[in-house]
C-alpha cells in the first residue's frame, strides 16, 4: 500500500476516533450480560443499518445448530439470543471478502460494592475506558465499523464484501457464531479484535464447562453423624480436579505451542451454591467448572476422565460412593485451535497482511501469542476453513473489577483494521 | 391423682384426638418458614380466640428485646415476625400456672424433587403424619392445644393461668420467645412439646451461627495464576473449622451431661454460595456455619476462638493473608441450658410432676437426655428462673426430607400433657 493512501485512512481514523470512542460509551451502558442482549443488539442493528448495510437479525433457534460440529449444549432455550449480522457488498469484487466479528455479551458483573464505579456506567480517566464490557469486547466491535467509517470518510470503498458481525454466547457457548455459520456467512477471513493487547492470537485453548451436582442425607444438624453433608463432600472432588488439573499442566501433556507456558490450563471453580439453613445438614451443592484443553485434544475422552476422576474421589466418601456425583455439561465445549498450523495460501496472507498494518501503525513486530482462554475463532478455523485472526486492543481486568480499555490502543488498533481491510479487500475511490 | 380423674381427662383426649390430628394436618399445610407464618399464627389466633382465651398478637420490636440477655443479632427487621399469646385465666388460682410454649415456623423444605410428596400437604400413612413442620412442632403445638381441649370435654378447667404461647424465630434466634419474657408473660413452670421422643431434656447445647465472607482477586480465568478463588479460599477455612469442632469434642472438654455422647458439638457448613460465572474467577464466597457449644460456655470467648481460627488458616492463603475473612453474626446467640442443673423446689416438682404423667400413661419410667440441640427452653430457664421441661413426641426426619411424627406419640403426649396440667395446675370441676 503506498504511504499517501495508508496516510489518508489513518488521518481518516483519527478524525472520527472521537465518534467511536462516544460510540464505546454508548454500546458500553447497555448491560449486555446473557440473555439481556437485545438493546445493545438493537443500537448495532440501527449502527449498521445506518451505514447502509444489509442487516440480519435473528434469533438463534438450537434445533438449527445443535447438529453442527463445535455445538455447546445449552440449557433452557434461545429465546432471547439475538444474533446482528450487517453486510456491505462491493460493487466490484476485485479484493477478498472479510468477516468482523465480535460478541456483545459481557459476562457478569459480580459484587457492586467492589466496582470503583458503577460498571454499566463507563468513564473516561487518564486515557482508559472503564466499564463492564468495555474491553471484553465493545472496543472490538467499535474498532470494527469505525475501521469501516474511516475508509468511507477517507472516500474509500473496500473492494470485497465485508460482513460485520454482532454475536451473543462468545462468554458461554460461541454458538452465536456458529448460528452464523449455519446461517451461511462465508468469507475468505476473519478478524476478531478480542482484547490481547494488539498481539495476534496463533493459538487458542479449548473450554469445557461442567456443573457437577451433589446429593447429601439432609437431617437435622444435632444429628449430623447421622446425615451427610453434601457441602462437605465437594471438598475432596475438587481437590481431586485440580489434581487432574495438575497432570495436564505437565511439561510431557503440553501442546507445542504453549510449551513456554508454565501454566496453559487453568481449571476454575467458578460458582458454588449449596444448602438453604445454617442448622439443616445440607442436601445439595452444586458447582460449576471451567476447564481448558489443548488443540486437538479430544473433548469427549476428557468428559470421561473428568468423570473417571470424580468417581473415584467420591469413593472417599461413604455417602457419595452410593449416591455419584452427576456432571452436567452446559456451556462451552469448545475445542482449542491453533492458527499456527493452518498452513494455507489464505492464512499466510492475512497473517501477512495484518503484520503490515500492525507495523506500519506502531513502528513495532507483530507479536504472535498463545493464548489460555478461547474465542470464537475456533469456529471460522476449524469447522468452516477460514483463517481467524485474533487481535485487538489492550484491556486490564477483563471479568473483574473495573475493567478497562486503553483507548490510545482502541486507535492504534482501528487504524491497523482499516489498514488491514484496505489491503486483504482491497479499496476503490468511493 | 385418683385413678377415676386421670381416666376421664385421658379418655378425653381420645375422643378429641380426631380433631387434633385434622387440627395438626391444617396446621402443617401452612408454609411458615421464616417470615411466612402469618397465615399459621392466624390459624392459631383463631382457634385459641375460639376457645375464648384473650389473644395477644402482635409484631416483634427488635428494639425491645436487643439489650435483653438471650438477644440473638438479626439481619434485617422483623416486620413479618408475628407473636401470638393466649391467655385462659383461672377463676380460682388454687394451682401453679403454666407456659403451653410452641414454635410456629419450620425450616426450609429443600429441593422438593427429594420429597415424596409436596411437603406442605400431610398426609397420613401408616399412622405417622408426614409433612414439613409435622413433628418439629406443630404435633406440640396441637398437643398444647388438645390437651386444654380434652380437659374442657371432661368437664374440667385449670385451678391456675396458663398461657399458650405459639411463637416465632425458633429455628434461627429464640428472639420469638425472648419477645414474650419482655412482654411480660412469666409462669412457674413451662412445657415445651419439642420431638424427642417421650423423654425428658436435661441438658441442650447451645448454637452460635457465624457467617463466614471471603473475598477473592476476580480476572477471567485465563489468568487464574494472577488472581484469587474465594470459593478455593473457603476450602482450608472450612477445614480449620472442622479441627476446631474435633477439640471441643474431645473428652476433656465435655461438659458432665454430654461425658456418655460420641460427639455432642456439631459444626455445620449449612449453605455456601459463590461466584457468578464459570469462566470468571470467583470474587467472593460465603458460607454459613452452625456450631455448638456447652452449657455454661461463654459464647463471646467462641467467638474469639472461632475468628482466631479462620484468621491462622487464612495465613495458608497468600491473598488472604491480607484480605481477612469476614465473620458475620447473625442468628443463633444462644447459650446451652441444663435442666438438670436447676436444683430448685419447683423445678424438681415440675419434673417429678411430668414424670408421674408420662409413667402413668406409658407406663414406662421418663428417659432423661441431654441433647445436641437447642430449644427455646433456655429463655424460660436462664432468663426467668422458671423451669422448662422439653417433652414431645416422636418424630424422624426433622430438618430433613419426609419429616414425620408418629400419631401414637402424638396422642400419649397429649395425654401426659392433660395430666401434667391437672397435677401442677390442678383442676376444678367447670
Amino acid at each position: 500500500m503506498d504511504q499517501q493512501l495508508s496516510t489518508r485512512i489513518m488521518n481518516a481514523v483519527d478524525a472520527v476516533f472521537d465518534d467511536e470512542v462516544a460510540f464505546l460509551s454508548e454500546l458500553t451502558a447497555h448491560p449486555s450480560t446473557r440473555g439481556n442482549e437485545q438493546s445493545a443488539q438493537d443500537f448495532m442493528a440501527s449502527a449498521l443499518h445506518d451505514r447502509g448495510m444489509e442487516v440480519d437479525r435473528w434469533q438463534i433457534d438450537v434445533d438449527d445448530i445443535r447438529d453442527m460440529p463445535g455445538f455447546s449444549p445449552v440449557i433452557g432455550d434461545y429465546d432471547d439470543a439475538v444474533n446482528v449480522v450487517g453486510t456491505q457488498r462491493a460493487e466490484q469484487r476485485k479484493g477478498r471478502s472479510l468477516i468482523l466479528n465480535g460478541h456483545i455479551d459481557v459476562v457478569p458483573v459480580g459484587p457492586l460494592d467492589m466496582w470503583d464505579t458503577p460498571p454499566f456506567e463507563p468513564r473516561i480517566d487518564d486515557g482508559w475506558m472503564y466499564g463492564r464490557g468495555a474491553g471484553d469486547m465493545k472496543a472490538g466491535l467499535a474498532s470494527n465499523l469505525f475501521a469501516l467509517d474511516a475508509l468511507s470518510r477517507a472516500g474509500l470503498k473496500p473492494a470485497a464484501d465485508i460482513f460485520f458481525q454482532s454475536v451473543v454466547e462468545e462468554e458461554c457457548t460461541g454458538n452465536g457464531a456458529l448460528a452464523c455459520l449455519q446461517r451461511g456467512y462465508r468469507a475468505d477471513a476473519a478478524l476478531i479484535p478480542e482484547p490481547f493487547a494488539e498481539g495476534l492470537v496463533t493459538a487458542q485453548v479449548g473450554v469445557l464447562w461442567f456443573q457437577v451436582h451433589l446429593k447429601g442425607l439432609p437431617t437435622h444438624v444435632a444429628y449430623a453423624g447421622s446425615g451427610a453433608n453434601a457441602i462437605d463432600a465437594a471438598i475432596p472432588l475438587i481437590a481431586a480436579l485440580h489434581e487432574l488439573e495438575d497432570r495436564w499442566n505437565a511439561d510431557d501433556c503440553k501442546h507445542p505451542d504453549y510449551a513456554h507456558i508454565h501454566h496453559p490450563l487453568n481449571l476454575n471453580v467458578g460458582k458454588i451454591e449449596g444448602g438453604d439453613w445454617a442448622s439443616s445438614v445440607p442436601a445439595w451443592c452444586v458447582f460449576d467448572v471451567r476447564m481448558g484443553l489443548y488443540p486437538g485434544q479430544d473433548i469427549e475422552a476428557l468428559r470421561d476422565e473428568i468423570e473417571a476422576t470424580l468417581q473415584e474421589a467420591a469413593q472417599t466418601n461413604a455417602f457419595l460412593r452410593n449416591n455419584s456425583p452427576e456432571v452436567v455439561y452446559h456451556g462451552f465445549a469448545a475445542e482449542g485451535y491453533a492458527l499456527s498450523e493452518d498452513k494455507s495460501v489464505t492464512a499466510t496472507q492475512a497473517i501477512g497482511a495484518l503484520e503490515g498494518a500492525h507495523t506500519h501503525v506502531t513502528g513495532t513486530a507483530l507479536e504472535k501469542m498463545a493464548i489460555t482462554a478461547t474465542t470464537d475463532a475456533r469456529f471460522f478455523g476449524l469447522y468452516a476453513d477460514t483463517p481467524a485472526l485474533v487481535y485487538g486492543p489492550k484491556a486490564e481486568a477483563i471479568h473483574g473489577f473495573n475493567e478497562r480499555v486503553d483507548l490510545d490502543s482502541v486507535r492504534r488498533v482501528t487504524q491497523t483494521t482499516a489498514l488491514f481491510i484496505a489491503d486483504w479487500c482491497g479499496v476503490v475511490e468511493a
